[in-house]
């Protein structure tokens, strides 16, 4: 009787985890590798905070150390309704949030709470590959909305309509997307809130790179179906502490309840020493003037890669994304499959990436490029192996 | 179709959360409350430590920041096998360790791992009150195993084999036992291992106050059975971080890579702030001479404790408790019932303890004191202030 339960047999290892290992491999191998595979930040949360954060660690006190609320202390939960109300001019009781061990905490605990095998979810393609396993470990029947570079990302409404039966139990949207960077439109949002609240079904937002934006404006869907979103966050990406893992749900109180109770028996309650940063963080004088700065540090490192893509892989495709931190380049013109070239890339030019199979059934040839790991002159040396390879594949003639 | 998944009808809050709600009012009322309900540490962890990463959090690098691979980053595994080394003599390969989000994220990884709906799992009575909603969330039926306060909370080894059936998944020891602070015997330890090698079960061993040892010696099951046994660690005690979750599992690789994989799914990694400072810690020198010091301390509270429970409360039974935190105090000759008394001395004595109800189906009339807490004055005062409820009920008769 010594085997395993059957729901581990549905469960593999994160893709980009196995990219890492290469990169680690390379990395003892004394490679120097240009990451454009990392999906995090590369600018550290601001020094003001964490010079405090230093100063309380010398406090001979248990308050950093102990155990908080299982919701999460209730100065970051203002903190984060203030924050809001801020960005985005909606109000959200601090009791209709609970705060995480991170997004990945909030999307496990947020399935596990709203799926029942059978259970229909459109997701779209492509998107974050953070979903798919976790909805087949909750026994979900994905429904894939594929969404396409030539209609820059954007859902097909009346197509998304067609899609919903009886069994649908929700639609997750990331917005900003990873890979592709797509900002929903105000048109798009309506629409599917509209949708949502006509079918009553649930709206699962994944705000990951809320703030993480370049041109336009983020949809926060919460303002059009307070009733059917739960929206999901994290302060990996801002305030940059992906390893900290914090993160956080909000929607209507009934829901975050359980999805607080899943949180409690899955961590007991979200790290304590992050709670205290972030809440700190969120109120000082340096969170819009710090999010600024790395706002346009990375604008600026997009920029480059955009223009560097454009003049040394005139055949690649790709959208300019809004937000995020990627750019997701179609090789398709060149005849390679993406798995194929973001291997060869890694191994033979020290250049990591992210295959589009990893976020699409589609774009298989597909690279996701993160443009905020490096430095504007290493983006350019990537690019150019890039373009090394292509030629001596025979496929770039830019000579 | 906006209904919950039914799998989150069966959580509640946890017992203990009830408790701190109460607590919390009172305090907002500004009553005094002498805390001995809670399962954490009062001593910081060690000022060098701490000190430290204080320094570590100004330098301008990601290092502190980004993710860790999902298992742990390898200094940590590494210095808990040296961790193991020295305190138990037992060779665990890094390999077949994996760093958690805290205690509890090892017991929902594990569980998650090895039970199928249906299972049998032999749990103590009294124990730890973590596991039952863990067991009734993944189906498993609980088949109790009654130990008693006459018999110092030791297994019966033959009633225990009787217990054991082809659909026996697992036996759980915690052990030093949260509440009754029993260590297991090196006879019955044995003895433990040997069954679940003979019945090919697994042996789940919660090793949460592994350090917290006042008499006698911690009893190490992998020792004995290195094929069943899955050991389940937490830093919340040692080096006192409960709030940063951060603990560890250890066992056969196979089983350890596959709750790895649970564990990536749920927090995608373990919090690297904590990780980088217990991998410092463990491998520090102050190591062994500040459990060494905390052990002292504790001790000195836990005799206080415990002889004023027997010069104030003489119908009170207890065993004298080896290891972790507790006095579990039975009020059974008072004929008082448990629940009734805890909520009796905080509300109206303000003194904060845990029901035996929370722990078992048998002590019922018992109260969990903690000795770890509160000072020795405030401990005096607090064993006196139960005196005094037991007066006014007409109960006691000391005077």
């Amino acid at each position: 009787m010594k085997d395993l339960a059957k729901r581990v047999d549905l469960l593999r290892e994160s893709p980009t985890r196995k990219i890492d290992s290469i990169r680690e491999k390379l990395k003892r191998e004394n490679r120097d590798i240009i990451v454009f595979s990392a999906g995090q930040p590369s600018i550290p949360p601001p020094i003001e905070i964490r010079e405090l954060m230093g100063q309380l660690l010398k406090v001979e006190s248990m308050e950093l150390y102990g155990y908080t609320p299982s919701q999460g202390i209730y100065e970051l939960r203002q903190a984060i309704s203030e924050d809001l109300k801020r960005l985005a001019s909606i109000d959200v009781d601090p009791d209709s949030i609970v705060v995480t061990a991170g997004g990945q905490a909030a999307m496990f605990s947020t399935l596990a709470t709203l799926i029942e095998p059978g259970d229909e979810v459109i997701l779209f393609d492509p998107t974050y590959f953070g979903y798919k396993p976790l909805l087949d470990y909750y026994g979900a029947k994905i429904v894939r909305h594929y969404v396409s570079m030539e209609n820059e990302f954007q859902p097909d409404i009346e197509k998304l309509k067609s899609q919903i039966t009886s069994k649908t139990k929700a639609i997750i949207i990331v917005t900003p997307d990873n890979p592709s960077g797509r900002l929903i439109t105000h048109e798009s949002a309506k629409a599917l809130a509209e949708i949502a609240v006509d079918h009553d079904i649930w709206l699962i937002t994944d705000e990951a790179y809320k703030t993480l934006i370049y041109e336009g404006e983020h949809e926060y869907l919460y303002k059009y179906a307070p009733n059917n979103v739960i929206s999901l966050n994290t302060f990996s990406k801002d305030p940059a502490i992906p390893g900290w893992r914090l993160g956080y749900a909000y929607g209507p109180k009934e829901v975050i309840s359980k999805i607080k109770l899943v949180n409690e028996e899955m961590v007991y309650c979200p790290p304590s020493f992050a709670q205290h940063m972030v809440a700190r963080y969120l109120r000082s004088e340096v969170r819009m003037s710090y999010i600024k700065r790395v706002v346009e540090e990375y604008r600026r490192r997009r920029d480059i890669m955009v223009s560097e893509i454009r003049s040394k892989l005139p055949g690649a495709k790709f959208v300019i994304p809004k937000g995020s931190m990627f750019v997701f380049t179609d090789f398709k013109e060149y005849g390679l499959n993406g798995d194929y070239l973001s291997n060869l890339l890694l191994e033979k030019y020290g250049v990591a990436s992210v295959p589009g199979s990893y976020f699409s059934e589609v774009y298989t040839s597909a690279l996701r490029f993160s443009f905020v790991a490096e430095t504007p002159e290493r983006i350019k040396k990537g690019i150019e192996k890039v373009s090394e390879a292509l030629e001596d594949l025979g496929k770039n003639h830019t000579k």
